[in-house]
């Protein structure tokens, strides 16, 4: 129900899903009598309605979202996962609140501390997984290392990618290098026997330095923001250029089929649907301004996580690194 | 001497920049014999050549060029500052070697614990200053709070701007909305008499939501880097569609004028010159890879510092700011 457009967007976009997925089945959590309508003539036999009362609005407060409102259709559709009645949840809801709900209700991996959001960016040649995104904004150095064991797994899992390279998030000033919860992580990253290619600059990011990079949810998502505001500034721009004058509008109309190529590239919608990892669920949460093409690419993320089963591969992983840590 | 290209980029552009400014007078510190030629026959009333022996490395430990190389162009040239036969000086070369001389030959301003580097960024509608980007990794809230001080001194002096508007980056789930430092650090400038206008997040800095943005160093050089990162690879994007084949490079032909005005909002030479603020002088950090053309962008900010007398406005700005704390 969540989302600045709501079912209008979310339910089109699931029942196109199931329509191209054959091993999919969605169960649409919310208002019935708003759900109910958009469903049209849709078949049905994959598809059905899971009635919630209330919804969580974008603005709410997560701790009384997470009190108050237990029949919101992000808490029932939580609840569907941790009965095992659903494989994953996918909301684009107040990502506060989801947060909070499906930590309350699904709980921790275990050896996990905290749950850390993961994205995919696009890098020149590809893309990589970035974590965390803005869950965590005070992070100790076992924390980063916790995410770079659960990045790696979901990579290793959806990417049948057996050692994915991970890389820590860092300055590159020479006398500083970082700061100390980076430097212990970065040592604690070297002994884990995870594929760490060491310290990846913010330029980095963007050229596919490391298939993970792991950083605290304050740096990850300022870097996050502020590369979403120059893509929008620069999109800008060069719209501004081409409406400049009946010429420039001419040699637009010209272009189009680059601008469209270039617009490929740097669709964040391609890119939508972050996993919030280190839960005994998959829950994915879908950009708030998300249409229904950006919609259903958070769908694939959640059924690809599910499919491919990426908490397994994250316990197992944790399990192994234990007595690494131990033994140290 | 320093930067990527030495002085065949920065002597021709500092002949230029005397020759296009009448007010200023140009002091070439470094290897006679390697500067010496590149002046060519060039009016020499205002320019001159200072001697120093040796030059530091782009890669020279900041602590070694510090100790051993009191003869560096670096080293010479900031000398000139501080025995007030420059008033400014400007380097292409090693970040952290600079900060270290600077701040041990200058030393502070008082009130001042630490430099930060504080840079222009572009905005949709005009620019803003962004600082630290690197020199300090971990800060406590009065050293943002400095850092603020310094930003709006820095904008109210070369910019004419009486009051100008100062946020502070963060983040903005609703549950945490930033890190212990930050919210504090929120708290010192709201009673600071500065013209605070809260938090800006990482979208915002492109935005122009604050005409002064404060951050850590480490966030801000891992914003400022992913940008550089990201522009590149959107304008490298753009350029793959447009080589695609002779049909598309021919439109490129054709938009050429577009682009070039596009490439002209974004074109981060124009934003070159990196403001070391809080020592005792003026200094000012070009990007090592700058070019003639960015480099007397570089020079311009020096001299707009020098000229509007930056350093007493932020000596006089942190006086006032003292008697508010301790009464506070």
């Amino acid at each position: 129900m969540g989302g600045d457009h709501g079912p209008c967007v979310t339910v089109p976009a699931a029942l196109d899903f199931v329509r191209t997925h054959d091993d999919v089945r969605a169960i649409l959590v919310g208002l019935e009598d708003r759900i109910r309508p958009l469903l049209g003539n849709a078949d049905s036999s994959r598809i059905s309605i899971h009635h919630a009362s209330e919804i969580v609005a974008m603005d709410e407060p997560p701790a009384l979202a997470l009190r108050n409102k237990k029949d919101s259709s992000m808490r029932v559709a939580i609840n569907l996962v941790k009965e095992g009645r659903a494989d994953a949840c996918v909301s684009a809801g107040n990502t506060g609140a989801l947060m909070a709900i499906s930590r309350f209700v699904l709980k921790m991996l275990p050896g996990i501390d905290r749950p850390a959001i993961c994205a995919v960016l696009p890098t020149t040649h590809g893309h990589t997984h970035v974590l965390d995104l803005g869950a965590n904004v005070d992070c100790e150095p076992e924390h980063l290392l916790q995410f770079g064991i659960m990045g790696a797994s979901l990579v290793s899992a959806i990417e049948h990618r057996e050692r994915p390279t991970v890389g820590i998030l860092n300055i590159g000033e020479e006398d500083i290098k970082g700061n100390e919860v980076v430097k212990r992580a970065a040592e604690l990253l070297k002994d884990s026997g995870l594929n760490f290619i060491g310290n990846v600059e913010g330029d980095g990011l963007y050229k596919g330095e490391a298939e993970v990079v792991v950083c605290d949810g304050f740096v990850g998502n300022v870097a996050l923001k502020a590369s979403e505001g120059l893509a929008q500034m620069m999109a800008g721009f060069l719209q501004q250029e081409f409406k400049r004058n009946l010429l420039t509008k001419l040699i637009a109309l010209l272009a189009l089929p680059v601008l469209k190529g270039f617009k490929k590239h740097v669709d964040h919608r391609r890119y939508n649907g972050a996993s919030l990892l280190g839960l005994k669920g998959v829950v994915v949460k879908s950009h708030g301004s998300a249409d229904a093409f950006a919609f259903a690419n958070a769908l694939g993320r959640a059924a690809d996580a599910a499919r491919t089963g990426v908490l397994a591969r994250i316990t197992e992983r944790v399990a192994q690194q234990q007595p690494l840590q131990e033994s140290a």
